[in-house]
């Protein structure tokens, strides 16, 4: 027999205790009614999903003389209870009941009145058919009639959340008139909802197309034994005043029962709240036929409630919503009847409470990547699975989130851009400079992101590039070959390996690029940036010398006079070395020595003699302190719960987002106040190459002889390589499966516009830009969607990044006009800069707020220090070994110091193909860790990944089933439980 | 009848499914036959504490051909799981259980054999006798037998925690040798533990007196039903190596079963498990007579589980110990036939999972308040309270923790000696000055931890003493009357104004005083303590200004000369002003100006010429650098959570009692690197007043005339209240519930050691001392202990403090002796301990890591700025609504900004007795607000308190019981639920 469905736990006790038939104990394969029950109900016409229920209690209490309906708690996922004395509503919590009144209730739906599809169109009308029924059946005498029918009609006030201005303006009252803070429902037999129910602002938090559930419970005098009825409605009706807000009725669940026990029904009620609540439940008393229907699901709900021992948990804990609850879909579907053939195996376990065997989630790189064999297929996929997106790559990026991301993304380009730019400069003898940077990085920027495969990618100037045309420039210029002309033929030759790259859809090899790679590669960068945001503020200290020996009662002595050469030395000069201006150098001696700048003064040949020359004062320990203020400002606010003080009013946007603009604009305040004369970002103001002579083009022939040309395809691949390796694997940082993208990926897209801006920058002298790891995942942070939890306690879910390509164009549009913004970002200090840098350096490496590549590379290396009794519950340590662990990261650990040694060489320059011996020592790990390890500390290689799944294949069909079981695939649940550890990285 | 116990769902499911008799539904007063049955066993011997029961459970496994025993969960009070992948021991968590398996237990226990009080003495006996039991009840047929004894004596093989340096080690080992974290029992038929067990170091977390019970389950081949046994031996036996600790089982279960229900098996094993380590249920198998009473304790522990649905609540998430569980002894109590009157009311609930009404912890301050109405009968009181503890408070002084408390007071101690004591300098022209606020510190501070009635508290000089000083200074210099004999009259008038409050019982009116006077008190001082700290900060950027205008490049143009007055203004100023040094009068002209210090220049009568002359560079922003890192590193140290990184094995020493240490010495660390001539600590080294002229001793008499004897009277009055409400507030919040002080307080024997101080201080000539709130505050909290954790997994609980006199005494020895420490205590830059005041004021503000007085006031404020929707969950807001809280708040704000505004005035003076004034408000808040809101945000006064215990007096004895039920005391629980919001200021 194929249906072996879910034994029942009464069914057991039942049987059990009549017989004393030892071999039936243990044996689950017994058919329960309530489950067959259930499957047939469940099973009747599944196409029509049931409404939510929203549930309301309402508790009969005396107030003065008269009796009415008070509400007491709501349900729409989770409970709420109104805190009487505080006028409130509980946060939302689990309903912890009590196995009691669970059974309590099961006896009342097997003893009371259950009416199902009764045609109610009002409450007076429906009151009067379920008394009439127990009168029938002769439950009740005649002469309650009246009285209980009083009872159940009296009105209902309701806990209505008031805004807190009101709350704020009510604080003069005088403490007795506690009744504003209810509204009371007037017109209960009115089949209208009334402007109270209207106005009520929880509606919003209830779908559109829910129905209420009703429980009225109460103690009356008349009555000595319990009045119980369960009503649906044959059509959902608003009954008046009866609910908190105009939701129509479906369900009705009164208890009216003899005095002295009011917290026994009140339990009760909360039984049967919890009941309707839960998606099994509601499902099976819409479809119920009849009162057998009912007690089957309530049957059904206590085989699968969670039973928490008296002696380890205190019962008055309220247990907050928990961050995810198994799917109803899966719960239902244990009486699916088609899925039963699979169930089987796993239904019979005990009563599902075990921990299945987890595995881990392996991280699919997806057909993205596949080798398609075919010219160009790659790229032909990436632009069939790009177009559909690109009008929405548009209108869904005006959002107000944007503005925060666009501003914080625009000042990390700028700097990168003023930094790299300088750096180039120097390096090239100004044939690049900060103007050619900025350029650049608007044209090659804005290109990328209107036309590339994955928008939310910003590409910058990096590291290696500029090491490239250091060594090149210095090359050129000792072996008398025109720089320009060299650069523009590497430039194309490299374009055209690019090309030939994303031709043969040679970026599939990025598959063999697991987490170990991944978090080595993106460790190392962020790495630089701390050390160079670093090496920036001890820079500082070195440009502007502290002079320690200061003494401050002796200030009389320092000074630093400039002195004019003597007569001698002056005339040697002059003779020596003639002036081009005549005139100034007869005035030499003419001059007011005393009045002339240190720079004059050098110039002129004077010397400079005093204790305070060489000294600059406060200069430096104020770029200190606005380097590590903007720092840690950035970091604290990061972390600092603003949602608690600011409801979040406009969309999902987090005042958190803001936190680095906000520490700029502090910070650049502070420096303004202070007046001090600290660097500060200066801007090119003048559209003109930074070196005069060299115009905006640059011509591919003439300069250089012939074997140049063909030449330069050597330096050429080294650059491809670099290109190559570094756009790639930012791009699969940016396209990880944590990020929920929902637009698909384009490597090869991607890499075929690097190409073309390669060439066009080429031509136009301007530096060469691929993706910016660092940058790229603030972009993909400040741009990350959260849903709106609906009903309360539910937490929100991280939904996904809105991926568009509005904020990148406009980031490098604003670099571009950054040119005429010159007199507004000259204020801000290049300290303050270099302190974003450092937090971008620090929250990519650590994760301040945001889950981040090297976030379990990290967590790894913290368990290092700690001893394992207060290690975290991390997924992985319940399945791998500590000390596997522990040689897993330092393995890691090892590989990073060597690459960060040779990095600080001349190597630096091989630096991208240094990422491949990553993937080769991931390759030689497959030796020494075994695959079931690897798959939990990092991903599987492919080849191993097919080879365990032929395996299996291999075992023979009819072990398919078990495997099938042993294995599940890692389902939304189990990724979840990884994430979780993910995505919290501060809660350690 | 009397005894109308709780009835039991079964007993009702089995009754109601039987009968359709809708009356008995709801009718709880039934006795159920499993509550009587535990009620007499557990009421049998109640003299005799049962032991402490260690649960192990080990399932069946195949290793390669062999089967073996292998430990998969142990509970001490808690679940503990083997991480089979991960070889170790998961978190201690609450065992989740299903309904399922529990029933399944119970059929179980219903059908299998139940041994009780077998006689066992070793696994083959055992095993062998229960086998006979089965055979001869005829469940198992006799051939199964040997298979059955061969499976049962299997070895076992426990999970034994290994040390991490060991792991560490393990590290180079292969992957497959994984057998070497555990240790295999191959003696299982030896009766003396081995020697794993004995090293186990899981030993010291269980109980001296525990027992183990044993819990078996696994799935055979050869069985075709189950094979369970229950087996209680009559003597607890070591049975070889059944057990990983070397404790004496007590209880065996054993389920074994035909194959492929694994999982089920186990999910009883855990149910059994869960239960026997149950307080309720241990007891009741201990004491059990039959099967039936076993049974009876599962309907028992069933009837009061806590259910959590299915849809609400996810199987797999471990759920962490609760801070609290509620007390065996309150479950037990419902069996206890002696208070079944009592519990009547409350047992009838729903099962107790209903909140019950809570009650606002009252603050009660005892009988050390109590009036005694006869001479010196509160003295008398105190002494003889005090005088046991004597001994005692100097041998529980000598703890590793004291010295970190001793450090971080001292350092507190001096700054504050030398900040007063300069201020104190300036005011009275130096006749009291640093050395003397030295030497009186350490005096008044040493005698009162020696004498005095509460030894936590220290004794300084306040911001109101030094300003009456002033005013002293000022009067009697203008009115030439001697200061330091008027002063000495002062003092002795104002000690006999103390010894007649001690006399008096006087400090009782500190009853008076609730949390709303204290908070306004302590959050006052703490605004003091961070505005002087800000104030003093800001201080260094007046006397070191920055010269904001300095152009590096012109650093030839800044200097500062000292010019030689003109001939004729030096002539002049020779001439009018006649020096009594000749020889350096006539030196003047011959003096070589440019080289003169600015000081030295001034003093000459040089005139300072030059822009750099106002300025003093690097100095104001390296103390500001000093100054807030201190501060902040000091709170990020506290917030960090060394606890998981070092194991503190040094007894209760948290490193974060180190942290204002460590800040201090990384700070001065970089100020000595740094080398700037930062404002530096200035020790008096010298032993001898600070004004020449004045001797150690001040004379009574001769100075002044008569009557300034007796008018000193007034003067004196006031500094009596002064010192009265200053030192009982600082004493009244040092004593306070919270704190959990066992020793007891000594308010009248505190008074009269700050009289007999001022006395003497006056005729030394030394400054007057009283309780300093800040710092005594800092005191007991740096003395804090909590209890080590016993079973995993429960809560350290705050258990009180350190009380002694030890540190007290050291911290001001040390500032005695601080005189000869000069040398090393100069290098501390002052900045640095100003950011250790603002430390100490923020702490005591808002609670850094430690409870504060004012930390419920902090959070009343911070929900003003939050909407009601995300504030927490305070029980007060339960209660109390919102608004209400928000006005009781505004009025304290409003006291504060009151009192915040006339202290700032020359009205200081009076400060204290605006203390009176705070009372006078809290006195008029009763006719604001309901007496049961002011319970919930504030204390009662005295005599409502009384009040309304007399008006429940007067409603008559009937409905006494009543008012109790309604009421109940505050208990324990109820306290933690409140405290618990008091003690985690960070978590919101």
């Amino acid at each position: 027999q194929l249906i072996t469905p879910k034994p029942h736990i009464l069914g057991y006790f039942k049987a059990n205790t009549n017989s004393n038939n030892v071999e039936n104990i243990l044996s689950f394969h017994q058919v329960s009614p309530a489950a067959e029950r259930l499957r047939y109900i469940l099973n009747e016409d599944d196409d029509m999903p049931t409404p939510t229920l929203f549930t309301e209690m309402d508790t009969l209490q005396r107030e003065g003389d008269e009796l009415e309906w008070k509400e007491s708690a709501r349900w729409v996922k989770f409970e709420e209870k109104v805190e009487e004395g505080g006028e409130r509503w509980s946060k939302p919590h689990v309903s912890t009941l009590s196995l009691h009144s669970l059974f309590e209730l099961r006896t009342c739906l097997q003893t009371g009145t259950v009416l199902l599809d009764l045609d109610g169109y009002s409450l007076p009308q429906i009151v009067d058919d379920i008394i009439e029924r127990q009168i029938e059946e002769g439950m009740i005498s005649h002469d309650l009639r009246e009285k209980i029918s009083f009872v159940l009609l009296r009105k209902h006030r309701h806990q209505t959340k008031k805004p807190i201005h009101r709350s704020l303006a009510d604080i003069g009252k005088s403490s007795s008139s506690t009744s504003h803070a209810q509204s009371r429902s007037m017109n209960d037999i009115a089949d209208t909802p009334s402007t109270d129910q209207l106005k009520n602002k929880f509606m919003k938090k209830i779908p559109r197309d829910a129905e209420a559930s009703n429980v009225l419970v109460g103690e009356v005098d008349f009555l000595n034994k319990p009045f119980v009825a369960f009503v649906r409605l044959a059509q959902a009706t608003t009954l008046g005043g009866l609910t908190e807000v105009p939701v129509p009725t479906r369900f009705l669940f009164i208890l009216l029962g003899p005095q002295g026990k009011a917290k026994s029904y009140n339990e009760i009620g909360r039984a049967i709240a919890t009941l309707m609540v839960d998606d099994l439940f509601s499902d099976v008393a819409y479809k119920a036929r009849d009162r057998e229907d009912l007690i089957a699901g309530i049957d059904e709900f206590l085989d699968e409630v969670i039973v928490l021992p008296p002696g380890e948990w205190d019962p008055k804990i309220r247990i907050e919503p928990p961050k995810k609850v198994p799917s109803a879909d899966k719960r239902k579907s244990v009486f699916s009847l088609n899925e039963l053939g699979q169930m089987n195996g796993t239904a019979g376990g005990g009563g599902g409470l075990a921990e299945d065997e987890e595995m881990p989630v392996q991280h699919e790189l997806g057909e993205e990547l596949a080798f398609t064999g075919r010219f160009c297929g790659g790229l032909y996929l990436d632009i069939k699975r790009k177009l559909p997106w690109f009008p929405s790559d548009f209108y869904e990026g005006f959002h107000i989130q944007s503005i925060s991301a666009v501003l914080f993304i625009y000042l990390g380009c700028i700097t990168n851009a003023i930094t790299f730019g300088g750096l180039l400069g120097d390096a090239t003898d100004n044939y690049q400079g900060v103007m050619e940077s900025f350029l650049g990085t608007a044209l090659a920027g804005s290109v990328f992101c209107f036309f590339g495969g994955q928008p939310l990618i910003i590409l910058s100037s990096t590291g290696p590039i500029l090491i490239f045309e250091k060594l090149l420039f210095e090359f050129s210029k000792s072996n008398s070959i025109d720089y320009m002309e060299l650069r523009l033929w590497i430039g194309m030759h490299s374009c055209l390996q690019c090309f030939i790259l994303v031709a043969t859809d040679a970026s599939y090899i990025i598959k063999y690029m697991t987490r170990f790679t991944e978090e080595g590669f993106s460790s190392l960068i962020s790495f630089i940036f701390i050390s160079d945001a670093i090496k920036k503020m001890v820079g500082a200290f070195k440009y502007y010398p502290i002079n320690t020996d200061f003494k401050p009662d002796y200030v009389t002595t320092y000074k630093c006079e400039c002195l004019a050469p003597d007569p001698m030395a002056a005339m040697i000069f002059n003779g020596l070395a003639p002036m081009p201006d005549n005139s100034s150098s007869l005035n030499v001696t003419a001059l007011d020595w005393s009045q002339l700048s240190k720079k004059e003064c050098v110039k002129y040949g004077g010397s400079l003699v005093g204790k305070s020359c060489k000294y600059v004062p406060d200069l430096a320990l104020m770029s200190f302190i606005l380097f590590f203020g903007t720092y840690s400002m950035t970091v604290s606010l990061k972390k600092f719960k603003f949602s608690r003080y600011f409801p979040t009013k406009v969309g999902k946007l987090s005042v958190s987002d803001f936190s680095i603009f906000m520490s700029i604009m502090t910070f650049v305040g502070l420096d303004m106040l202070m007046g001090l004369k600290t660097p500060k970002l200066i801007v090119p103001t003048e559209f003109k190459p930074t070196r005069p002579g060299r115009g905006w083009l640059v011509m591919p022939f003439g300069k250089n002889p012939w074997w140049v040309y063909l030449a330069s395809f050597v330096p050429a691949l080294l650059v491809t390589i670099l290109i190559f390796m570094d756009q790639q694997i930012s791009a699969v940082i940016v396209n990880r499966k944590e990020n929920k993208l929902k637009k698909g990926c384009g490597y090869h897209l991607d890499l075929f516009w690097v190409g073309v801006l390669m060439a066009t920058c080429s031509f136009l002298g301007l530096p060469w830009y691929v993706a910016a790891t660092v940058i790229s995942i603030a972009h993909i942070d400040s741009l990350k969607m959260e849903s709106e939890s609906s009903a309360p306690g539910e937490q929100p879910q991280f939904l996904g990044v809105r991926e568009q390509r509005v904020t990148g164009i406009l980031v490098f549009v604003l670099t571009g006009v950054s040119i005429f913004l010159a007199p507004v970002l000259k204020f801000i200090p290049m300290p303050v800069l270099y302190g974003v840098f450092l937090y971008m350096g620090v929250a990519s490496l650590s994760g301040i707020q945001v889950p981040c590549v090297c976030q379990l590379f990290w967590d790894r290396i913290k368990l290092y220090m700690m001893p394992s009794k207060h290690q975290p519950d991390f997924t992985y340590l319940r399945h791998v070994p500590l000390r596997r662990v522990h040689l897993f990261t330092l393995i890691q650990i090892t590989c990073l110091a060597v690459l960060w040694v040779l990095k600080s060489t001349f190597l630096a320059i091989i630096f991208p193909v240094m990422i491949l011996g990553l993937m080769v020592v991931r390759k030689m790990l497959d030796m020494v860790f075994s695959q079931h390890d690897l798959a939990w500390v990092d991903d599987l290689l492919p080849e191993k990944e097919k080879k365990k799944k032929d395996d299996d294949k291999k075992k023979g069909k009819g072990k398919e089933k078990e495997k099938e079981k042993k294995k599940p695939k890692p389902d939304d649940n189990e990724e979840e439980v990884r994430n979780s550890s993910f995505f919290c990285p501060l809660q350690d």
